[in-house]
């Protein structure tokens, strides 16, 4: 058992990698960032499960950073959030520049003040075409500089690191997860839109499986 | 001639990294944090330096998350500012968890965004004992993460890495710095106490060269 830090949107991802972490027994600090998206709902759905679990619960508000990075669709508010599949060329708006090391970062120095041993976090092998920072390389790369940038060894942890949404799917099915109790549409509007590159990825994974998506679609 | 980000907190050693960038062509975005150090007197010299000299001068307010960072005295109102020598034990309570790396990720996702192709900052040799974030091995490390983090490769450069502040203030003398620019001490008052960690080192380094520091103490 250890003390551990999960970077947790309320996505589907870190929903299954806080709940992995909790059922290894480990000690679980949940972090969610506020950095001005616009799905801001997943962060509501975060709060939720974190208090019906019992866990301690961080949420960081970073929208004032927005302005550094104010190229991606998912924080301006002059781009439109694109629609159709990751694949396509007109996801690349929605990197948010260098979004992964900024939020690691900031995990690796709540681990450090907290006295937590590791950061995990929800990278998975079928972000890693379209987010350059979800790659094995990047998260080993980061877990290295992670263990020499503080007197106190913080290792950096994606337990999905080399599967895919289904795998993660899979998992969390197996522990018995609600995903009801997840949102991942980018838009935050009532009910998933389902044509977001984030929503046909998760209703991909559902078909996968031949299971049904808890959530309401619009 | 390239377009380089300089994180630029308003003190000597990063002045100096400044005015080195400019005198050798580049164009520079100078880049400071407001993360709720109590000497953000640094950061109006910071500005007033950018503005003499034309530089585009972006201020990030990063305040949010100093309740992440809450152990350090230079962030948290309770613990008072360590007043001797940097090599002493007391020293570390100055240490901000993993501050190097949030700010150098975030001009990172800064350059990106701007398109800029490096990042430099001021990190020395006279810093490496008490701050493992500011160790050669450890930019060594950020500069290989930050090239694999995003489609666009930026570098992270400390051009005073093995030099020490002496060394800084030498070279930034030799190119006609007014070090009355910038503002060193921890404490942020009218004038700079001289005791502080940060005072004690600005003032061996004048020393040192037998020059007379042009800043008031106390």
């Amino acid at each position: 058992m250890a003390k551990v830090v999960v970077i947790y949107s309320g996505g589907m991802d870190s929903y299954t990698v806080l709940n992995k972490a909790l059922q290894q027994g480990h000690e679980v600090f949940a972090l969610s960032f506020n950095y001005g998206q616009k799905h801001s709902r997943e962060l509501i759905c975060a709060k939720q499960v974190c208090e019906d679990r019992g866990v301690t619960h961080k949420m960081s508000d970073i929208t004032a950073i927005a302005d550094l990075l104010q190229s991606s669709s998912l924080v301006s508010s002059d781009i439109a959030v694109p629609e159709g599949h990751y694949e396509a060329e007109s996801m690349k708006s929605t990197v948010v520049p260098n979004r992964n090391m900024i939020l690691i970062s900031l995990a690796i120095g709540y681990a450090v003040d907290i006295g937590a041993e590791a950061v995990w976090y929800g990278a998975h092998s079928g972000d890693h075409t379209i987010y350059p920072d979800c790659r094995p390389e990047f998260v080993e790369k980061m877990n290295e500089v992670s263990r020499l940038a503080n007197f106190e060894v913080v290792d950096v942890y994606a337990p999905y690191l080399y599967k895919n949404k289904t795998d993660i799917l899979r998992d969390g099915l197996a522990m018995d997860l609600d995903y009801g109790e997840t949102w991942t549409c980018y838009k935050g509007l009532e009910k998933a839109c389902g044509l977001c590159g984030s929503c046909v990825e998760r209703l991909e994974a559902f078909a996968a499986l031949e299971r049904r998506d808890p959530v309401a679609y619009d």
